[in-house]
């Protein structure tokens, strides 16, 4: 009866995911969390909105699957050799996102207007614990090059050098530049190295 | 006409004020921010809503106050001789409050609820500001004392101290305690030590 009933030619899959996507995105941008709407997305898409409930329950799960896209296309984990440099390059990367358009969009969406919203939680949640899962590794390396104390909490680490960038960001409303990134890498190095994230227990 | 149009007696502004402040904190605490207005503040304060108005045009206003009570009375600055005791103090003094009932309400009403709200930006940036500028002394005493490096920007060392609990709070949901107040001081101190927040052009 409506286009998603008709069986899917092969291959349009990721192109209508592309397509959703991305009018999520841009529904965030031009109206925020709070006006976001299926029915304006699939608009926005071309789509039907069957085409969209087949894929996605709700709009939590639109603005979920939109971070988790940028956040996997967005972030190389460097691995240089030289923990200094590699946590420079990640809060480099960190800057570089939350200053580009879509990380900017999406920071907004979930930290302002979204932010009343409980069900975002999760989202918001999930922004700031997947990343620093996936780039512990760069202390895990530091600490079996012997750069570290055996024992340094790899996520403590990363908290730390994220940690100021996102309070620049959400509270002191500065710009957040190369400084910001620097001083961030410098400050979890420094500590990391002192063994300030040296977990009691460990041997 | 009314109740606000009657001479005042004197000594009652106190009362007055801390009457209306106390029930824009638990409005706040009930309703939160969306639902906050001068008519149910007076309601719950039992003053005329004019009584209101001639002292605050508006309700961010009043959150503003409310803000400012209890930072200005919650907040001791320590002055212990020693920076690694001074910031551990520190520490714990905003876990404290922030884990209280007031800094648990107020927390939430500007970081959830009022977050989609421009107007009030202003209340959030001179939360974590007007602390900081209180609190650089300490740093700047530790300075004096060659505990750390000349040149140490203080408010930088200070909001170091304050991103990381903030971010535990507002990002990472997870339980803010004594463990949290003792890392982050000790990161703050580790960094300090190692010169990291030395202003490049200051001699």
């Amino acid at each position: 009866m409506t286009a998603g009933d008709v069986p899917r030619p092969p291959g349009r899959g990721p192109k209508v995911r592309a397509a959703v996507l991305a009018a999520t995105l841009a529904e965030l941008a031009s109206g925020g969390y709070a006006t976001l709407t299926i029915d304006n997305v699939a608009r926005r898409a071309g789509v039907h909105k069957t085409t969209i409930y087949r894929r996605w329950p709700n709009r939590e799960r639109l603005v979920a699957d939109v971070l988790g896209e940028h956040i996997t296309t967005d972030f190389t984990i460097p691995d240089t050799g030289c923990l200094a440099d590699d946590l420079l390059a990640l809060a480099r990367s960190f800057v570089a996102w939350v200053t580009s358009p879509p990380g900017r969009m999406i920071f907004t969406a979930i930290y302002r207007d979204a932010a009343r919203f409980a069900e975002i939680d999760e989202v918001r949640r999930d922004l700031f614990e997947y990343g620093p899962r996936r780039a512990k590794q760069v202390v895990e390396r530091a600490v079996q090059r012997g750069e570290l104390p055996a024992g340094t909490d790899p996520v403590a680490v990363i908290r730390t050098l994220i940690a100021p960038i996102h309070f620049q960001l959400t509270v002191v409303s500065e710009a957040v530049d190369d400084h910001t990134a620097q001083q961030a890498a410098d400050v979890a190095l420094a500590a990391a190295r002192a063994g300030v994230f040296h977990r009691p227990h460990h041997r």
